[in-house]
C-alpha cells in the first residue's frame, strides 16, 4: 500500500518542484493500479453515502495542473462512480465581467459544497495567485496580500464544516510537449488545442516558480496541498482517490439516529 | 460641525455599551440636524455617480441594532435618495435550508456589492456572533472561532477593492420599551409587532454583551465599526451619512478618463 504522505506538502515546507517526481509509478503495474483504484472509488462511494446521509461534513477537491496535467481524466476518473447528486464539478475558466467586478474569491465561494456534498474545483481561486501573477493581471501588491486571504477562507470553511484537500498534478516540460504533440497529430483531438496554450507553455519556469509559492504558503493543516506524480495515470488516480477515502474516514462519520423509533412503527 | 470620529471604535478599543449616549443630539436642532443630512446625501449621491463611474470601487454598509433600534429607517431617510440602479439593500433574516448547509458567510459573500455599487447590509454575518452566541444555534467553539473569519473575510474585501463601514444604532432599554408599546397601540403598526421579540428583549444584556465582543473584536482598521447614539433620529442619520461621505471621499476618486479622444470626434 503506497503511502499518499509521501506526496503530502507539510505546513511551511519549502517546495522545490524540481525535485519532486512527476512519473511515479509507486511500484505498481498498471493493472495493480488500476484495481487497487476501482477498489478506492468503492471506498469513497460508500464515504460519500454516508456524508449525503449525514450530512455534517462536505468535501472539496481543488485540481490544479499545468495544460495537459490531467485534471479532466483525473475528475472523469475517480468521480463518474459517485453518486452525481451531491456531487458537482466547477471548472474556473477566465473570469467575465460580473465576475471581475468581485473579490477575487467571490465567485469560488458561491461554488463551495454545501454538507453532504462533494464539490470538485477544476482549477480554482489558485489561478488569482497563478495566471494572474504570471501574467501581471493586477498589481503585485494585490496578488501578494491573496495568500494569507486563501489561508484565512480555507481555514473557515474547514471551521465551518468543509474538509478540504488540493492536488497539484505535476507533470515535466518534457511531457506536456509529447501530450500537446499528440493532439496536433490527432485531428480527432484538433478542438483540444488552442494556439494561446503555447503562450502559457513558454512561461513554464514563471508557472512552476508561481506554484512552489502557492504551494509552500498555502499547503495549512486544514487545507492541506499534495504534488501528485501525474505522468502514469493510473498511480496519479490512485493517489488522489486514496486521499480522499483517508480525508473522509478521518471524519468518522455515522448514519445518523433516525428521529422515530423504528419499533414503534408498524407499516399496515 | 459634528466629528463623526467621537463614534468611532478605534481597532483594538474595548467597548463599554453602558458608557455611549444612546440619545446624544450632537446640540442640533431638529431642523438643522434635517438641513445638515440633506446637504450631505446630496453630497453622498455626488459620490455614487463617481464611483459608478469610476469602477475601481464599491462601498458597503453593515447596519446592525437591537429591535426598533431604526435600521429601516436610517436606510429609507439616506439611500431613498440614492441611484437604485448600483444601489442594493440585502436584508438577512434567519438562514434557510440551503443558506444552513454552507458556512456563515456564504450568502452574506454573494450580496457584496460589485465595484462601481453601494450595498447595504439591514443585518449581517455579525448575527453569526449575535443571536447565535445567545441563542447557542451552533457549539460556543464555532462561533467563537467567527471573530477571526470576519476580520480576515473583511480584510480580503477591502484589499480587493471594498470600503466597508459598520454601524451600530444604539439605544436604551427604555427606548425600545417606547417604541414597542408605541406599535402595541397603534393598529396600523401591528405588523411589525411580533411576539417573539419580547423574547429576544428578555435577553437584553446577553445580547449588549455579545455586541461588545463584536464591537471590540470586529472594529478594524479596514472596517471599521461606528457606535451611533439612535434615539435622536436626525441626528442618528446624519452620523451615518457623514461617515459615508468621509469614507468615499477618502478614495480619493475621478471620472475614468475616455479611452478615445473626445477632440478626434465629430457627431454628424
Amino acid at each position: 500500500m503506497t503511502a499518499t504522505s509521501r506526496f503530502l506538502i507539510s505546513p511551511g515546507a519549502k517546495v522545490n518542484l524540481r525535485k519532486r517526481s512527476t512519473d511515479d509509478d509507486g511500484g505498481l503495474s498498471k493493472q495493480e493500479a488500476e484495481a487497487a483504484l476501482a477498489k478506492a472509488c468503492a471506498r469513497l462511494f460508500e464515504l460519500q453515502a454516508l456524508m449525503y446521509a449525514e450530512r455534517r461534513h462536505a468535501l472539496l477537491v481543488v485540481l490544479q495542473a499545468m495544460d495537459t496535467g490531467g485534471k479532466d481524466s483525473t475528475i472523469r476518473a475517480i468521480f463518474s462512480g459517485m453518486n452525481p447528486q451531491g456531487c458537482r464539478v466547477t471548472s474556473f475558466k477566465a473570469p467575465h465581467e460580473l465576475e471581475r467586478m468581485h473579490d477575487f474569491l467571490w465567485r469560488v465561494h458561491q461554488a463551495v459544497p454545501p454538507l453532504g456534498d462533494i464539490g470538485i474545483f477544476n482549477r480554482s481561486h489558485y489561478e488569482d495567485v497563478l495566471i494572474v501573477r504570471v501574467r501581471k493581471l493586477v498589481p503585485e501588491k494585490r496578488w501578494k496580500a491573496r495568500y494569507d486571504h486563501i489561508n484565512a477562507f480555507e481555514e473557515m470553511l474547514h471551521d465551518e464544516g468543509v474538509t478540504i484537500r488540493k492536488f497539484f498534478l505535476h507533470i515535466s516540460k518534457d511531457y506536456q510537449r509529447e501530450r500537446l504533440q499528440r493532439r496536433l497529430d490527432d485531428p480527432e483531438k484538433h478542438w483540444k488545442f488552442n494556439p494561446d496554450d503555447l503562450k502559457e507553455r513558454a512561461r513554464w519556469d514563471d508557472y512552476q516558480e508561481a506554484y512552489e509559492e502557492a504551494l509552500s504558503r498555502c499547503s495549512t493543516k486544514h487545507a492541506p496541498w499534495y504534488v501528485i506524480p501525474a505522468e502514469n495515470r493510473p498511480f496519479r488516480n490512485l493517489l488522489v482517490a486514496r486521499a480522499l477515502v483517508e480525508a473522509l474516514e478521518a471524519l468518522d462519520m455515522k448514519h445518523p439516529k433516525p428521529t422515530f423509533d423504528p419499533a414503534d412503527l408498524r407499516i399496515e
